[in-house]
């Protein structure tokens, strides 16, 4: 129907999280019509993340630079460092703008089933992270899912020896979220950690 | 949060059509970490397509000739032509498989609303290819809606003049369809076009 060049496009961008075929067809299709507004920019954009983006050396973030723009900046609190899984999460808190003090991306979740022990996660790093001693506080910022509550469980037991504060978020009710709505576990979780108002 | 290469990035992808601001961040978060297996081949798919991809002058397609290889292709049938909206239409009957003839396509459709007129379509180019007189029936494929039917009966109205076989596709109830979920103006339709068995 048309060229082996516009298939390879098509099937690359189908292949992205949240891209099907159709999807994928439709992205392709918009590019190749508009190739100065669309696929031009995304061309350079894509070239100069190819050439410049790397993994942070520290916390494990996606930045320019080797030592991330966390993990630079000199108005950061020192002191409290936040344990996330993924990159998406950390961006996710960043945006939030509720936490100013630094991170450390696990790379994913402990999980048998997936066959991910300790080994293959960024523990080690973190554990040397720890035990600098400039670190007052841990965050556990995991996910509520039960590898991502195994997981925390793992940390915790670890960090047990060092004189650290270890933290976990909170699980409850989402703002916004109408009880209605929420699951058995959500409900549960909100009304184990009520509190005195 | 970090650097303005990879802000671009997700701005770009964000802009392609069925993405928005959360799956453009997924995606280019992906294409990010994954730089060999991801991005370096969408990279290099990207500037095959720009370098080479080009409208076809015969039909409209996108392709990697000058003409298409629908319009190049001898086994297909000279004495038919399907008039469509946009390229996306085109691929889809390609992909339904049932038609073998060429191809035309508008463009759009005429819409008093959004300002297109005739001379905003690809109508000239198709009233030449029709007055060279090799094309025997002209099946009017445009979508079901208020501007594909009102640009229909306005190519039926130019084309009154010639010695040609104009056909619309029917609309009716889609294969696998339930009548209970269908809208009024398909049922209308599809009563209106009702066959003898």
């Amino acid at each position: 129907m048309n060229g082996p060049e516009i298939q390879q496009l098509i099937k690359l961008l189908s292949k992205l999280p949240g891209l099907g075929p159709r999807s994928g067809r439709r992205a392709g299709l918009a590019l190749m019509k508009e190739k100065d507004r669309l696929l031009l920019p995304l061309l350079n954009a894509m070239q100069e993340a190819h050439s410049k983006v790397q993994t942070c050396i520290i916390c494990g973030n996606l930045d320019t630079a080797e030592i991330c723009t966390i993990c630079q900046d000199p108005r950061r609190d020192r002191e409290i460092l936040c344990v996330v899984e993924e990159i998406a999460d950390l961006w996710a808190l960043e945006r939030s703008a509720s936490f100013r003090g630094h991170y450390h991306i696990l790379g994913g979740t402990l999980s048998a089933l997936d066959g991910r022990g300790p080994d293959d996660l960024n523990f080690s790093s973190l554990f040397n992270r720890l035990s600098s001693g400039d670190y007052k506080e841990v965050i556990l910022a995991l996910g509520a899912t039960m590898e991502g509550q195994t997981t925390s469980h793992y940390i915790i037991d670890c960090l047990n020896p060092m004189d650290l504060k270890v933290t976990i978020i909170a699980h409850g009710v989402p703002v916004g979220g109408e009880l209605d709505y929420l699951d058995d576990g959500t409900l549960t979780a909100a009304l184990n950690s009520r509190r005195v108002v």
